[in-house]
């Protein structure tokens, strides 16, 4: 294989510094390129610069996100496939799990090029971890859908779903939403339904908490807003 | 709250440092405990002196595995409703999430305890990361079943899932039937489905490709044999 090598680097999910929760292998890899498709270029290049990274300037960026053509992804790559290697690098987290990252890579493998995804921080594994759930089996199921009706149905299947197949059910919700998301769980689901909260996950004001949907209905309810959340129901 | 916190310590999924895959501050954490929950004491044991902890012998150690009865696992967790905090770590990877240690951290939720996860290797998230598939909706269904005729039927059942719903399955196989299950793959799925192989993830021989199953049925197949595998089609 002559091409470049494909690196995910995945960046901090909260306020704090990146050594809490990137291995020092990123930052030498990190080091290494001069190639760097971002899902935001400014976020990915005070990410770098706090990771240590000198002279920016001379480091090119190509951004790739929901507003990028399909058809513009391939080109992305043409440096990698010359030779170069290059890094993927999202607004938050993980690259390529729920972002637009994936299509890059996907495209990758379409080329023959090697993807070499390094470790960091999963806001959906931490949670997962952290929650006690069943982790033998688990699905992320990304954003609940918007409206109310559409919404309850939805928390439904997937409560059905935790119970018939065991199959614990991540969901991550939108710093704005989540009290509505939290309040609607504790509405619809039964009462021996587990629910797990877990917000600003690596942050200074992190909470995790399992309880029943009973338990959490007694419970003082988190404060939610503008923190951002991951709930799983197990 | 007056009770320990209790630390998910992640270690590597392969053979090297583990300044490869581990966070700095995972090392300072774990060099102010001195009660750890683990999969096998043998390995964290060798795991925390590699990690650069001293007097290996002034730590306690309480094994937590397949083999341990339910009802001793809530005593696991009394140093730490007197105030001291523990780590759990599993034989590989981050705790609790496909292995016994996700019943000390349900337990710690009923006992109102701080459950702190670290950032580590998760062979499922890296081989999400890597394979391109949607991971805005993907599920981790663990094992296939071993037997002939169920697993061909659970195969046909998650491509279906996957096809239809466009969630990413995610599966894992032992090091000796990693081989035998890319067979079965490439028999009984669609020439369209996509088929992520996962190989040493982390490791010195890391293998990580996505290929249509047409594409694959036409390639070299990867040698799989004793190497830890995660499988997805998407």
């Amino acid at each position: 294989m002559s091409g470049g090598v494909l690196y995910l680097l995945p960046c901090p999910i909260a306020e704090g510094g990146a050594e809490a929760v990137l291995p020092a292998a990123n930052f030498e890899v990190m080091r290494t390129l001069d190639y760097f498709i971002v899902e935001n270029v400014r976020s990915a290049r005070r990410f770098l610069s706090r990771a240590g990274v000198k002279n920016i300037d001379r480091l090119e960026f190509i951004e790739l996100n929901e507003h990028t053509p399909p058809e513009e992804v391939e080109a992305m790559l043409a440096p990698l496939t010359q030779g170069r290697s290059g890094g993927v690098i999202s607004e938050a987290g993980v690259p390529a799990v729920a972002d637009p990252g994936a299509d890059v890579v996907a495209a990758a493998h379409r080329k023959g090029l090697i993807v070499r995804p390094l470790v960091g921080p999963s806001s959906i594994v931490l949670s997962l971890m952290a929650s006690g759930a069943n982790g033998q089996s688990f699905a992320f199921n990304g954003y609940l859908p918007i409206k109310g009706p559409e919404r309850t149905k939805a928390i439904r299947f997937f409560e059905r779903r935790a119970r018939d197949e065991g199959q614990s059910q991540i969901f991550i919700e939108t710093p704005y939403r989540g009290d509505r998301l939290f309040g609607e769980f504790l509405e619809v689901c039964a009462p021996q339904t587990r629910l797990t909260v877990a917000a600003d996950v690596t942050g200074e004001g992190e909470f995790i908490r399992t309880l029943t949907v009973a338990e959490w209905r007694k419970a003082s309810a988190p404060t939610l807003a503008k923190r951002p959340a991951i709930f799983i129901i197990s």
